[in-house]
């Protein structure tokens, strides 16, 4: 949950007169994301999000963020909408933060994930791929293999503080990727993120596909990778093959996967696992006692990694 | 900001099927409130505000709240309606915490105070008095006069941690409230916690009172004293005489003090500082490193209390 910056009423009122959505009725803070400040602004016209990025966002990357919602939403993918001031501009500021309205949208993101969930946002990460293949922006993964050493380097020293023999282990694995990550696999816009946090459904549907705020430009087959990690994995940390399954054939019935794809999904998913188990490291190590947002266990991780390092071919995936 | 609970959306379905709002569109937690969880619920009828009580809030006390709100929305008060189930009842449990559903209030809570905000306030705090009257419930005060010593004796041993003196100091201010506390004034239904935050505006009229959950039966005085430390004090802590008279004139154009209330002012103010101080002190004595809210800082209300012990008669607070 996270608000880290108010915002007066005299401050909203005059951002509001901006734009045409009438005045403001209320604004709440809302327990949504972790980056940045986010409102569920009640204007005259309607709910609307408003997000105060805070320092984790690099400004620069805005308008590729913002530029990839209104290509995406305009395509039919229900992602949020940045909403147009009166000066045609999405992107402005408030309170002293880089700000930006998008379009409310409506459903829930779900706490109990099955199968048919699962389904639903394999088609889903397909579309958005489909989606943004003609989209012009482009954006280095900043959390890509090529960072993942550097990002260890900064925390290595404490990694067997959260598990003894961590570090040795990570460098291995790291090592490993490094040698054996492909070149050449379809590359496009990929959400990069797109845990259940960031889904919403509404009556067993997808409504809503939200927080692009790590989007880039990098293997398309990577996202497939996050999703299995962060959609098919039980709470104690059992591999859910069916779920996996479900995920896959939900994405290969919009967008088959080609054999190189399919042969690079494990290491895909070791890479997708250690990404998240070190910035999860990052952040155990760095924040401090008392913080407003506690960090994740990057443990969850480590065994998501494991896991992958154990899987032979895409079979172990539900996959023929 | 404060979501203590989860609600899946199955268990959400379930609950919203016991009232005729329709179904549930979205559902966010909302930054409000540090006691309970509060979400604010899209159904296709409108936006509802969810909370689930947590564990500060004794699960008795609930009829009593929900049937205050019920009774000031009725006589017209800006306070939110607790929304009737088919079975007619407003409280129920979902996700194993007593839970129940308010109307939406507009408005946003102002955080920066002007002496026409106070003026408004006052007049309304009179208006909540002049309504609770013939409210047949009654709830004694768990943080009254009678329960400072206690929970001092709880806190006193860390209380010079927080300010050299502190637990001699409060020792000899909450040994002279106690024996000159007032036993005769008007008493009715009073808010008690009528802070900035649960007071929204909306184009500068009073459009929300909310978080009754700190009310009780005591002297309707108390509450303006309580008041006069939420809204009156600079944020270095000066008294600011123009808000404390705005306040007070607002109240008494619609409620005028009598003679012993307006005596009784500068004691009633001592106690209610005290009263904060001593649950900020025990909360900041408490509260363990790494929690999610941060403990508000108990000096605050230690300049006010000595602001306040300095305070000759109510001309200090700017009436004649």
């Amino acid at each position: 949950m996270a608000v880290y910056t108010e915002v007066t009423d005299d401050e909203l009122d005059a951002f509001l007169e901006q734009y045409q959505v009438g005045r403001a009725l209320s604004c709440k803070g809302i327990a949504e994301g972790v980056e940045n400040s986010n409102f569920l602004v009640q204007t005259e016209t309607g709910p609307l999000i408003l997000t105060l990025y805070e320092r984790r966002v690099d400004p620069g990357d805005l308008p590729f963020f913002l530029g990839l919602m209104d290509h995406l939403a305009a395509r039919g993918i229900p992602s949020p909408t940045p909403i147009r001031g009166r000066d045609g501009e999405t992107l402005r500021t408030l309170a002293g933060r880089p700000a930006a309205m998008v379009s409310f949208l409506p459903g829930m993101w779900p706490r109990r994930i099955t199968p048919h969930h699962c389904d639903r946002l394999g088609t889903a990460l397909a579309h958005l791929h489909a989606a943004g293949r003609d989209f012009p922006g482009t954006r280095r993964n900043g959390l890509g293999v090529d960072d993942w050493r550097p990002l260890f380097d900064r925390c290595a020293d404490h990694a067997d503080e959260v598990c003894p023999g961590l570090a040795a282990e990570l460098d291995e694995a790291l090592a490993d990727l490094e040698a054996a990550w492909p070149r050449d696999l379809p590359v496009g816009v990929i959400h990069a993120d797109l845990f259940p946090d960031n889904v919403f459904f509404l009556r067993d549907e997808i409504s809503g596909l939200i927080d692009f705020y790590f989007a880039c430009t990098d293997f398309l087959a990577y996202d497939v990778a996050v999703c299995l990690n962060a959609w098919c994995f039980e709470t104690r940390g059992e591999f859910n093959v069916t779920k996996a399954r479900r995920l896959l054939d939900g994405y290969e019935a919009a967008r088959p996967l080609d054999p190189a794809e399919r042969q690079a999904l494990p290491l895909l998913a070791q890479g997708a696992a250690i990404r998240f188990l070190l910035t999860r490291l990052y952040d155990w190590v760095n924040t401090p006692d008392g913080a407003l947002v506690k960090p994740k266990d990057p443990r969850e991780y480590l065994d998501k990694l494991r896991f992958h390092r154990g899987v032979a071919d895409v079979r172990a995936y539900g996959l023929e």
